[in-house]
């Protein structure tokens, strides 16, 4: 297997690593001081993906990668396993280069039928010394630096048919028995909209919610001040918002990471 | 009209995003998609903006791009009404470029008598498409990138008099009967100061607060350790600060957002 | 006293200011100004070093700096005596540059033995204008920005034997008597682990506290599930971890900063 990644001089960065303490900029050092002149920028994606939290990684990284130009480099370290025996995983796809661990952080990537895989090489590349809890400084740092600087995939690692651990995301939601689509809340963004898996191609649905039905619009400008809708986000997928306000303050408890919903296509649209 | 704007490389981001979501992530990367070779560096002035806070957005911008070369596009996307009809202006300003929506924040900028303004031709640039909700990855980042890529000004939209959203920030305060400034608080800096849209060249000043009379100082190292002054901040604007403390702490609800305060240039300066 | 300094387009911020205010951005602002095309890229350390807080900041910066390629600029404002008569440092060690307020942050590059060091001649600079309250826009910057544009640190400043302000750190805990090591918790990180002075290379240790003996293991991976720990972290000193959870919450106050340790290297590691 050839690869035809080339880069482009940018790196991406997805950690849980938090922006208090100095973790990031120390990544950022190792990377300028062994990436060489073809460095062109570090680009923060987020830091602040909870502590471990392999599901909500696993979704920032799948909408964020394609807006950036092939020949980035996109490293991902929210790494509960470092330390431990875990491999760490080196994909392309569609001339983008991703680090990770293998722990299921890649789902989304590896989904698509044009990825390829590679197990990197720790020991032969020289990269087993070094701390046993800061593999963002000591591995994926000097990886993505060496991809910047012209080493190719191929030398960095064997190919593998596929990960050792599953994808993190469970498969988009299908509708069910009577059309109805079981949904779940993957997030809540800043904004405190509640952000679902549901494509959003099956609507318009109603969603019944703390004995309100909430209504599909178009954009938020559709809604009434005040009113809860659902809404096709900027990821394609259904959330739930609040005109003017806050999804999350509105439904309390009713509407957290992991609640289940039903989407409704045929309901009353009132 | 002609423009006299011409890129230096430079892109500023001003948003209410957060940082805990990809959404600056994504901005950037479309940023770094189109912008091409001319794009140097993407400064973040603040994603912190309190979520859909104009004044907070307007005086942000107002006391920053200043301190940035001719030739930087800044990007300023708090956006209550994306999705709605609301237009996309730009704006030029002693060589500076401003995109931003037609609600008010742009209001320092406009007030400049040497600045010019566009609305600009979403249609007719192709813009129109995308989402409903994400106008900073669909829009703004593009225009921006175009900028940076060598399009003018005069290819993006069509001239205005003037913009429909009056600006956001209250005129600066002007003395009233007895030599009196009325003034209010502005803003509550992360150190605890709170920020005045009092102009400091008319002081010294005193402020009767909590039956405390707060002096006015040049420097917090001239307070006594924990008393509470009067300052002219790095804006040019009265603040009050307590010394090795935190004004918002001391002052607690006597003194927030929007407090207004008669700042008195006769007072007993002890 | 010759200067070897040779700058590589590179300077970082460890700074106070939060990321909420625009004040990094307006540092960034006259970095870009000031620094012509030798400017490379600004690298945030870290803006969330609590409030005037040395320790912190010191101890980030001993951390994090030499992983930068030679040539960089480090810049450190944490400025509780702006306004002052304090001087501003410019120090030089294996090639790096580091400007500081001359408050002891800068002990522990200081204490190698191959640092030099500058007291920044602010007026002959023309720097005395500005601010009162904002020298890492007013004079920081400009001076990192002159290094970057080449000048070279004798332009900048006369020799100084010693800074005039002490370490802030406390020297690194020798063994006492039994060979039990008195450390110190020094920060508290994003993970909730608790970071000692203590060197790892006198361990294995046991630790006893709230009545339970903690052990040393190599990786958070050789740990049971909710076991604290003892481990040579990142940065080769001693930390209190608990593999899946969070030691702050475990420990409550009885593991704050500050708190005082009795690392034992000869306990029982059960």
């Amino acid at each position: 297997m050839t690869s035809t990644f080339q880069s482009n001089g940018l790196v991406t960065l997805l950690t849980d690593f938090g922006t208090r303490d100095p973790y990031v900029g120390i990544v950022k050092g190792v990377l300028w001081s062994e990436a060489g002149p073809n460095l062109r920028a570090i680009i923060d994606l987020s830091h602040e993906v909870p502590p471990q939290d392999l599901v909500a990684a696993a979704f920032f990284l799948e909408h964020t990668w394609r807006r950036f130009p092939p020949g980035t480099v996109h490293v991902c370290v929210v790494d509960p396993g470092v330390g431990s025996e875990r491999d760490i995983l080196l994909a392309e796809c569609d001339g983008h280069a991703f680090l990770a661990p293998d722990n299921g952080v890649l789902g989304p990537v590896l989904a698509d039928a044009g990825a390829r895989l590679r197990r990197v090489d720790v020991s032969g590349l020289g990269l087993a010394g070094g701390s046993n809890t800061f593999h963002g400084r000591d591995r994926f740092a000097p990886l993505a630096a060496w991809l910047v600087a012209g080493r190719v995939p191929t030398e960095l690692g064997t190919e593998l048919a596929a990960p050792r651990a599953a994808g993190v995301l469970a498969p988009r939601p299908a509708p069910g028995p009577g059309g109805l689509l079981r949904t779940r809340v993957l997030w809540i963004d800043r904004f405190g909209n509640a952000l679902t898996d549901a494509p959003g191609a099956g609507g318009p649905y109603t969603l019944v919610l703390r004995e309100r039905t909430l209504r599909q619009v178009g954009t938020y400008a559709e809604a009434r001040p005040g009113e809860a809708v659902l809404l096709v986000n900027s990821y394609g997928l259904i959330e739930i918002a609040v005109r003017d306000g806050d999804a999350r303050t509105t439904f309390g408890d009713a509407l957290e990471r992991g609640t289940e919903l039903s989407l409704d296509p045929g309901g009353d649209p009132r």
